[in-house]
């Protein structure tokens, strides 16, 4: 099969390579129907991510059709179209059993293992170890492009910032990073009834996509957003921030504008440590949250996406073939260029 | 002033009475801007409430305007647009003080005490006990319509439908009883994410209004109801089945089409035990609940009508003066005859 | 192997059959280390559960040890102390993944199989499907007889009970039956922080029991009943109700004496309706839960019996042989005459 | 009366001033039973608290009882015995309603202001705003030790501590330092179930006091501690960690030694920021809390100290006439020299 292969720093091709096997009776192998790129692909390819080693297959978000099982697997057969999410999960350990696969200890204590400790999903067709705890079902009449991004980014705008920012009808929230996985945040937040949503950025052509997520105001970044914020609340400061970029400058922000008893949702990926103004924030009955996403909602996404309550598919601003992959690296590398949110690759 | 009257079963008449003043150091005095009439208004007059006496006025539902305020009184002053809601709360009692003033210990043991133990709001002015833990300032910009329903049915319907029935995002739930209070959980449901709304009810016109509310699937009541209830859930029954009938058939139906592990609500008024079929229901995983509204919502309702995200002057279909609200009492009293939901008076 | 099997209403018999096989690749087989009786079995033997057919083993409690392993089990092996728990889950169906093992689909809607659809574990040796997702590491040092009843019974007063009854620290509970499930469900009330628990029961024997196991107070059944609890309550009603007989009459007490905002949680059986006084409920804010055990607090119960804050080893006051079932039986069939709770079988 | 004044950065004096009157209808006048001596008033001796003035009367904790009546206070009369807690709620306001007393916003948008912003309790009257919505009754058969430190210190640790950790049965707690507030802590935290506590203190004294308040291990802080806290917990880290020091050193071991998914509760007065490492902590799905205490649970502590499940007069171990509150700040000032935990003050 073809295959997105990491030849090292700087280096990716669409080859040839071996097709994957059943190697435990858990597994599954799926035909890749669509797959996409995401931001940690790009650092994986800057060499920020050691562990990922010359030769692995890139990619942890994927549609495909089931076209073999392990002699283990009841529940899936072949034929079967489904979601394969960015985490794996072999929902015996006890991570697993609490809904903490992000933290599944079968795989290495950290769930995410596609194009990372495992080959990944941008190729024709993958392995996928303990399918039946961590596939989906993708309901009928719904098309790829509607589920695509419930493997990764919507579960984690979700999980990471609503479910975790206790989000509640009528709330005010602010998300500081309109990218993909900031919308996908607003998005969410919005089904959950929103009542306000400020969007947070620097760019003004990502603002202009926040207003089509569910944001309800838009707030340049830098010195005169905390201002700004703060006269959206009348001074009270937002119920939840969120905070989707991952400098320490973002984050100090979102603790200044959360209201008293509010939270504080991290979702972003953080290189450097942050200064925590704890002799404010001792008396401020705030609560601050990290995580990585488990995918424990993506049922709930599904049916929503069923249910025609959430229109993921407009992340999806370009659309390739699979065997285009290449050109579609090019393209979400400079995303701001081509106003690109999410690339669709279809098999 | 002039007020509505009850004068005994069947009795009522809009007539001259002696101004309210204050007579604690809590209360306030308002000036009625806008009133409604409530099912429950229907049964005081049918003689179903014996606590009601001959020359009480009636009506527990206003938007006001305050015109005198008590010696206790600090955070209200004259000129406040407030809204009067339905349950009064002294604040200090430790069920209010656990966000239950539906039994309030000040007042006796049950918050609704307007238009039942001391005089209404159907009238020019009124007098408002224990005022500042009770009445909501009304946002600016705000009119009396967008907000006259949440002093009983919203919050009715929000929490002892949605936040009783625990309604999350993406969940499939039935309302049996498409009247005011079960619209007003189908549009609180709505705004809380809920992905089907299923009404139900024997009347075509009040499923037509539910489609305006939120309803997603409409079943006409009766027999074959429950089959095509389970029909649209594929055969698991719904997630929360709110009952806003009050009779023992519609509680029936609900406790047989909640999906294992789901929630029954039960909003309406009974009169009359029903039968529970525990040899059924111990092994199913269900929560049932019941409840008198508090208001603890109507601060988060408020920030919902104030930001766009709910209509609740959809309810109110005829509009009459004030003056005009015996009229207004017969067009409620045969609201099937007119097509009428709620009735909104401007005083 | 040896195994107590039913051989039709009143029929038992510890005899000789085949010992059990790996059928499935997450099938393990366990050597019975220790295995009780449970009061679902006595109903079997009067012919209640017609699902059970002649040949079956009983049983659905035990402690084993793990003597050979399916091909897809990787996190068990040879020699692991287990509990084997009541219910089965498969860990990958919609109910298990949303921890409710109670109604696996898997194993067809209903997670409790083990005596019932499949051989049960009142025998030499066991097959265990879904092992891996089912059963839980005995923690070192940890002896059998602690940990037995964390199969069902304990599982079961803590799920049933006080999670569903949301039991809070300072909480008044009452306990309505004091046979091993009410037992356990006021040792579990304890740990979590109940403040008064009443045990009711017609038995002045159960309720000398229930004084060992966390009940501050003890009111013998019948018709003074419900005044006692409320005299003890001052008039208010308990926080918490749980009904653990499972007839008509214990559970309309508890809906009779539960206070206004408080919970009803249902722990027994039911075969027949009961009335449900929604008349007088309807106002009451009151909330009703049912269940079968699922077993996800298994692990939190493992912890506290390994960190010595529950002795579930009282609940075994008779002990016996594994080979001397029949006797234990008669003696667990007459439990009142020999002032048993459970009996303790050693393999 | 005499009271205890504050005269500028360490000065302080027994002396006479005039006693205090009603000045709102809502207040009421206590004689002071007992009260305490809270490390706030040696940060206030010390200048660290500007906001509090020359001629100010300190002390936030009491028991009193009641002596006057403002003209608004109906469930409040001469005799009653009372808690008068360290937060005062004017009921009426927002965060108040919410449950949010620490942030009140008729008393300046923070709750704290006896011995602050207004006298304070150290004296043998004191005038208490709010009071029907501040003061809890002293349940019948309960002393004034029993309650005395249910004014803060408890709540504190129940609330900000325990709540706020979501302390669930049969977890693993580490609280680091084990002065007052922290040992409140453990005590709040062993009723709420927890299997294991471990407290963390540089003072071996301290820690002996720990064993009595429910730790079952004492780590002694410092290098090792880290080490020896993974240790206990088989290297996976405490389900919460509670800061009771204030200190960046000890913020930073919380947020080491909690375990994926877990909870760090922040109860320490903090003067100066942290370091927060969110290149490690953003993917561990944590979770931080900060806050001042509420009060909300001081009816729950009430019950438990009523039902003999909480003996929180063990916090006192040097008592005193009130008259000798100048001696009572000596030993409390050099608590560890008298191995001195809270002094109690008879009136």
């Amino acid at each position: 099969m073809k295959a997105l292969i990491f030849g090292g720093p700087g280096q990716r091709s669409w080859e040839s390579t071996a097709d994957p096997g059943i190697s435990e009776p858990t597994d599954v192998i799926v035909k890749v129907d669509a797959t996409t790129i995401c931001g940690t692909d790009l650092h994986i390819l800057k060499g920020d991510v050691p562990a990922v080693t010359e030769g692995r297959v890139l990619g942890h978000e994927a549609v495909g059709t089931v076209v073999e099982t392990g002699a283990a697997v009841s529940s899936l057969k072949k034929g079967d179209r489904v979601l394969v999410p960015a985490i794996t999960s072999c929902g015996r350990c006890a991570p697993c059993k609490k809904g903490m696969a992000a933290h599944c200890e079968a795989v290495g204590g950290i769930g995410w293992i596609f194009g990372h400790l495992i080959d990944g999903v941008q190729s024709e067709y993958a392995r996928v170890p303990y399918a039946e705890t961590s596939v989906h079902a993708v309901p009928e009449g719904v098309a790829d492009d509607q589920v695509l991004f419930l493997a990764d980014i919507l579960p984690t705008g979700y999980e990471i910032g609503v479910q975790n920012g206790r989000v509640q009808p009528g709330d005010t929230i602010a998300v500081v990073g309109a990218g993909p996985v900031g919308l996908a945040a607003m998005m969410t937040a919005a089904i959950a009834g929103a009542g306000r949503i400020i969007a947070v950025d620097m760019a003004q052509s990502r603002l202009k996509h926040a207003t089509n997520f569910g944001a309800t105001h838009t707030v340049v970044g830098g010195e005169d957003a905390e201002r700004q914020i703060l006269e959206i609340t009348g001074g009270a400061g937002v119920d939840v921030a969120m905070e989707a970029v991952g400098i320490p400058g973002t984050f100090d922000l979102c603790t200044r504008i959360v209201r008293a008893g509010g939270t504080v949702a991290n979702i972003g990926v953080h290189g450097a440590p942050t200064t925590l103004h704890l002799e404010d924030l001792w008396i401020k009955n705030i609560t601050i949250t990290t995580g990585l996403v488990s995918g424990t909602t993506i049922p709930t996404l599904l049916k929503l996406a069923r249910d025609g309550k959430m229109e993921a598919e407009k992340l999806g601003t370009h659309h390739f073939a699979l065997n285009e992959i290449e050109e579609a690296y090019d393209v979400f590398a400079a995303a701001g260029e081509h106003d690109a949110l999410k690339v669709v690759l279809r098999g």
